[in-house]
C-alpha cells in the first residue's frame, strides 16, 4: 500500500471515527437524563473533536476490519479510546502536570475552560468510554464488552497510562537519568498501553484467534513503542507551528526519552527495528493482503511530520 | 432494629469493606506489569482507606444481602463504587476546585502528595473501579459485569457525579440562587446516582426480580437524596473538629443547598419525608424483615452526626 493511498484511508477512516465521537458526544439529552451542564459538555466536545491523528481509533477499527469486521462496533470502541486519549491530554496539559498552553495549535482545555472545567472534562470523559464500552451498541456479546471494560480499565490505569504518567513526572524531579530499559517501559505504559489495546480491542471485537490476537498484540506493542520514539524524535528536531504544540520540552524539563538516551541516530535505528517488528508481526498474524493497512500504519507512525 | 444492633452491623460490614479494599488496592505486583509507581499507589490508598462511613459499599453489600447473595461479589462491587468515592473527594477538594485543606481530619490528598499525584491518583482510581467490576471475580455473569460498568459510568459521569459537580460550580459563581427543583436535580446527580447506583448494583448481583428493582431503585433514590440533605443540616450546625473537615463551607460560598433554600426547619421536614419514603420503598420490594437492614441505614443517614 502506497503513501498516497494510506493517507485516503486515514482520511476516510478518519471521517467517519468524527463522525461516530460526534455520535457520543452528541448534545441530545439521554433518557433519564434530567440536567446537562452545557460548559462541561462544551469542554468535553473542545478537547476531543479538536482534531489530532485519530491514531488509536483508526488502528481499531482497521484491525477489526483486516480480520472481517466493519460495522459500528469498532468505531464506537475506537471512539471510547479516543474520549480516554483526549482526557488524558486534558489532565496532562493542567498547570499542576505539564503545564501547556497550547495544543494542537489552540489553547489547551483549561486555558479556554479553566482548570475546574477542566478536570471534570476529563473525569467524564474517562467514564463515558467505559459507558459506550458497555453499551450493546458495541457488542452484542457481554463476554466481548465486558472483555473490553477490563482492558481499558487496565491499560489506562495504575499499570497502564496513569502509572506511566506518574514514573514520568518521578523520573523529571529525580536526578539521577534513567536507564535505556527503564524509558521503554515508562513508555510502554505511558502511551503504548493505550495503542497497544487499542489493537487489542479490534482483535475482540472481531473474534480473532488465539495466533491471530497473540501476533495482533505483539503489532500493537511494537507500533505502540515507534509512536513514542517517532514523536520524541519529531520533538526534538521540530518547533512550535509545525507540532501545534510546544515543541523541545523534552529536553528542557528532563523529560525521559530515548532520544536523550540514544541520541537521534540511535533512536532512529530503533524505530526502524520496531516498524520490522510490527510488520514481520503482521505477516504472522496471517491476514495477508488484509494486513496491508495495518503494515502502512506501522510505518506511518514512524515517518509521520507531526 | 435498634441503633445499637444497627451501629454493629455497621462496623462488621464496614470491616469486610475494608478488607476488600486493601485487597484491590493491594501493593503486590499483577501479573504483566512491569513497574510499579509506588507514590501513585500511596495516594491511592491514603485517600481510599482513610476511614470514612463506607455507606455506599454498605448500601450495595447490604441490598444484596436482603436478596440473598453474601458472597464477595458485593463488596467487590462496594469496593469498586468506593474508589470512585474516593477518586471524586480527591478531585473536588483539588486547589482549582474547592481548595480544602482538610478531609476526614487529614490532609486532603493534595496537600499530603502534591497536586500532580493527587490528579492522577484520582483518575487511577476511576479506571481501578471499572478494572474490578469487570473481573469475573464479581460476577460470573458477563452480562451482570457489562451492566453494572454501564451503570456506574452513567453514575459517575456527565449525567451523574461529575455533571453535578459542574452544575454545582456553576450555581456557586452565579448571582442568581437556584430554585428547590433545580437544587434536588443538582444533588440527585452530584452525591444521589452514586447511592442510587450502590443499591441497584446489590440488586443486579443478587438477580432482584423487576418488581423488588424497581421498589430498590426507589429506596436508593430516597435514601440518597437524605443523604445530602443530612449532609447540608451538619455543614450548617457543625464546626470543624466534629466534622473532621471544613464547617459551614456552603453558606461561605453560595453553594446550593436545600437548607439555604428552605431553612433548617423545611429542609429538618424534607428529611424525614425522603426516610418514610425509603422504608415504605423497602415494604414494597417485598424483602419482610431481610430488609431491616437497609430501613435502618435511612434512618441512621438521616440522624447521623458526621
Amino acid at each position: 500500500m502506497n503513501e498516497s493511498t494510506f493517507a485516503a484511508r486515514l482520511a476516510e477512516t478518519g471521517a467517519a471515527i468524527e463522525l461516530e465521537l460526534e455520535i457520543v458526544l452528541g448534545a441530545e439529552p439521554r433518557p433519564g437524563e434530567s440536567a446537562r451542564p452545557a460548559r462541561l459538555i462544551a469542554a468535553m466536545r473542545y478537547a476531543t473533536l479538536g482534531g489530532g491523528k485519530r491514531l488509536r481509533p483508526f488502528l481499531t477499527v482497521e484491525t477489526a476490519r483486516a480480520l472481517g469486521r466493519e460495522d459500528e462496533g469498532p468505531r464506537r470502541a475506537g471512539a471510547a479510546i479516543e474520549c480516554v486519549h483526549a482526557y488524558s491530554l486534558i489532565h496532562d496539559d493542567l498547570p499542576a502536570m505539564d503545564d501547556d498552553d497550547l495544543r494542537r495549535g489552540r489553547p489547551t482545555t483549561h486555558r479556554a475552560f479553566g482548570e475546574a472545567t477542566a478536570i471534570l472534562a476529563g473525569d467524564a470523559l474517562q467514564a463515558l468510554a467505559f459507558e459506550i464500552l458497555a453499551d450493546p451498541a458495541t457488542d452484542r456479546n457481554a463476554e466481548v464488552r465486558a472483555a473490553l471494560c477490563a482492558g481499558l480499565a487496565r491499560a489506562a490505569g495504575l499499570a497502564g497510562m496513569v502509572g506511566g504518567q506518574m514514573l514520568d513526572l518521578d523520573a523529571e524531579r529525580s536526578p539521577a537519568p534513567l536507564s535505556v530499559k527503564e524509558i521503554e517501559r515508562l513508555q510502554a505504559m505511558k502511551t503504548g498501553a493505550l495503542l497497544r489495546f487499542s489493537v487489542e480491542a479490534g482483535s475482540m471485537l472481531a473474534g480473532a484467534g488465539a495466533k491471530a490476537s497473540a501476533a495482533l498484540l505483539a503489532y500493537g506493542r511494537a507500533t505502540g513503542a515507534a509512536f513514542q520514539i517517532a514523536d520524541d524524535i519529531l520533538d526534538a528536531e521540530s518547533d512550535d507551528a509545525t507540532l501545534g504544540k510546544r515543541a523541545r520540552k523534552d529536553a528542557g524539563r528532563n523529560k525521559a526519552t530515548l532520544v536523550g538516551a540514544l541520541g537521534v541516530e540511535g533512536a532512529r535505528r530503533e524505530l526502524a527495528r520496531l516498524v520490522d517488528e510490527a510488520t514481520a508481526a503482521v505477516d504472522a498474524a496471517g491476514l495477508g493482503s488484509a494486513g496491508d493497512v495495518l503494515r502502512a500504519t506501522a510505518r506511518f507512525v514512524a515517518t509521520r511530520k507531526k
